[in-house]
């Protein structure tokens, strides 16, 4: 339903690894005063800093993590990046360069792959980060590509996953669950779409589940926001996996334990209205569904009177005794363990 | 002929994703006063430097840039570092961390990976690396290795692509067309293999160039060795897809040209004796074999004596103004242009 349309194809094996690079990287403009040198020599080269850097690294495979029957290429690009960034704002960090390495096979265009790079171009412009470097090469299929991101961060201000304490607050920022289900109404499409390709779906009451699909933003806001409000989170990390794994990390890494209070976990309208129609339990969505891109932090108590009732924030739990283990409060008041039930890229 | 003859076999699922980088990294202890934060977190964490920092990206593909029926992981989790230390070392740098990322299909096990690992490990050892991060998710199909390395260096010696100066001597350390025909020989045995499988091939006279293939050292070596002969480079490059390919990227950037002596190119015994027996010309391979991971840099021609002689280090040819080409200068004193004839990864 999404496929591209246009017919030109130009081969890669007629340009040539040099001659791709080239190609698909001569409109990226370094904007960072810290990148000295970016694609073209051996190694990129950025400037000395008195910040700590921070790097992070995501591999995406065709058919593992994406499915470009409903992925359209340039909104992949557009994510890859994102997946990555998320990390480096996930320890309170600025996110400055990126490099991207892909592999892909005779079945791509060069048109193709444009679109791929005119997804990265647009996100390194709209967060401010300069693609420095990275590999191209064939790989006998599919596409994978391999994003490293690189960042800085004041030494005070580097927040690890380990740093949560027994009466801190547990937050999170935006809402849950939007991604995971956008990704079953596509599945759902494409299977309607197999039966009937004349079929022209209508996808409006799910267009904030789809773009959370499709078009994540990663929360370069929140170390701006903390930092406004002169909060120094005590733990952090991104939910990627789903708010139940991600929350486990940071209890496991503390060695604290937890209480997420479930009708405190933040739904959009339209989370709760499609669970409803395809009979999901939309705690569960959240706490299992992945690909929020949300950041999921811990802060003192005593913050509480600077971030409650902040719109970008909600307040869904707090740090409790390593004994306590880690629970989910339900609605009816009862305590469940929580399970990391997230999705897992090792499956068979 | 080098097959794992380990039958126990651990599958990956078993572990799922965290449990596999955790297991696979636990070993890995980070020795680098730079290194704050390894494997563990949203991001590695990397002490403020007072010099600037360099990031090279390379991606190795089964099928493409390897065989595993004839190379060991061991040796290719060795060479996937060595590939990427080798372009930090190009820009004059020291190499202190890396990330390793790898996709991998159900048909690997547990143990291969393991095995992969080990040969990563002996690498970042032997170089004084730390492995600081990465990801680890499955493939439709084959193995692909993504690592990122990153180093520092300082202002001063920070060496480009684009500083060779007309007149600058041209120099390569090491010898060159080993590694490619180390390939040669392994791919000749294969077919072999493949004919008569009980046949035990005898590759003592191949013994330096399936070393040069299966296990490449890159040169950490030389930036200490040009320090200490008071030698800073005027421009420098790690041969990798091999030296016609590489001199004319520096001619290029640098806008210069060159001409290089065919007798001064510096080739083992084993290369020219295996030259002969497979009838190939030993310039045509040292010019276009690559994978031999040495390094190609221009200096001062008032440097000369501080390098002459120097039994690591080959003086080839010398830079010339740009209108004069790059040029090979034959033994029969012809000059002939330079062809970039070096291997190209995204051929069909």
């Amino acid at each position: 339903m999404l496929e591209d349309k246009n017919q030109e194809r130009t081969s890669l094996a007629k340009l040539g690894e040099f001659g791709l690079i080239n190609h698909l990287t001569k409109y990226f403009t370094p904007k960072n005063d810290s990148t000295l040198r970016a694609v073209g020599d051996d190694a990129a080269v950025l400037k000395q800093t008195d910040k700590q850097t921070l790097i992070s690294t995501d591999l995406l495979v065709e058919g593992v993590h994406f499915d470009l029957s409903y992925v359209p290429l340039k909104h992949l690009g557009y994510k890859a990046v994102m997946v990555n960034l998320s990390d480096i704002y996930a320890m309170n960090g600025t996110a400055e360069q990126i490099t991207v390495s892909i592999a892909v096979s005779n079945r791509f265009s060069l048109e193709a792959l444009e679109e791929l790079y005119a997804g990265i171009q647009l996100a390194c412009t709209t967060y401010n980060v300069d693609l420095v470097g990275g590999d191209t090469t064939s790989s006998t299929t599919g596409l994978l590509i391999s994003i490293t991101a690189i960042g800085t961060a004041n030494q005070e201000d580097v927040t690890y996953r380990n740093g949560a304490k027994e009466t801190d607050l547990i937050v999170t920022t935006g809402d849950l669950g939007a991604a995971y289900l956008g990704l079953q109404v596509l599945e759902r499409e494409k299977q309607v779409f197999k039966v009937n390709p004349q079929n022209q779906p209508d996808l409006d009451q799910y267009t904030y589940l789809i773009e959370r699909q499709l078009k994540p933003e990663a929360r370069k806001d929140v170390a701006e926001l903390l930092k406004s409000l002169a909060v120094k989170p005590t733990s952090m990390i991104d939910i990627s996996d789903g708010l139940s794994s991600e929350i486990m990390h940071i209890c496991q890494q503390s060695k604290v334990g937890c209480k997420i209070y479930e009708d405190k976990i933040p739904l959009d309208p339209q989370v709760i209205s499609t669970c409803e129609e395809f009979d999901l339990d939309s705690t569960m969505i959240a706490l299992s569904g992945g690909e929020d891109y949300e950041l999921l932090f811990t802060v003192s108590i005593n913050d509480f009177d600077k971030i409650k009732g902040n719109p970008n924030l909600s307040i869904i739990g707090h740090i409790t005794a390593e004994t306590q283990g880690m629970n989910l409060v339900t609605r009816a008041n009862q305590e469940i363990p929580l399970k990391a039930q997230g999705w897992n890229a090792m499956s068979e």
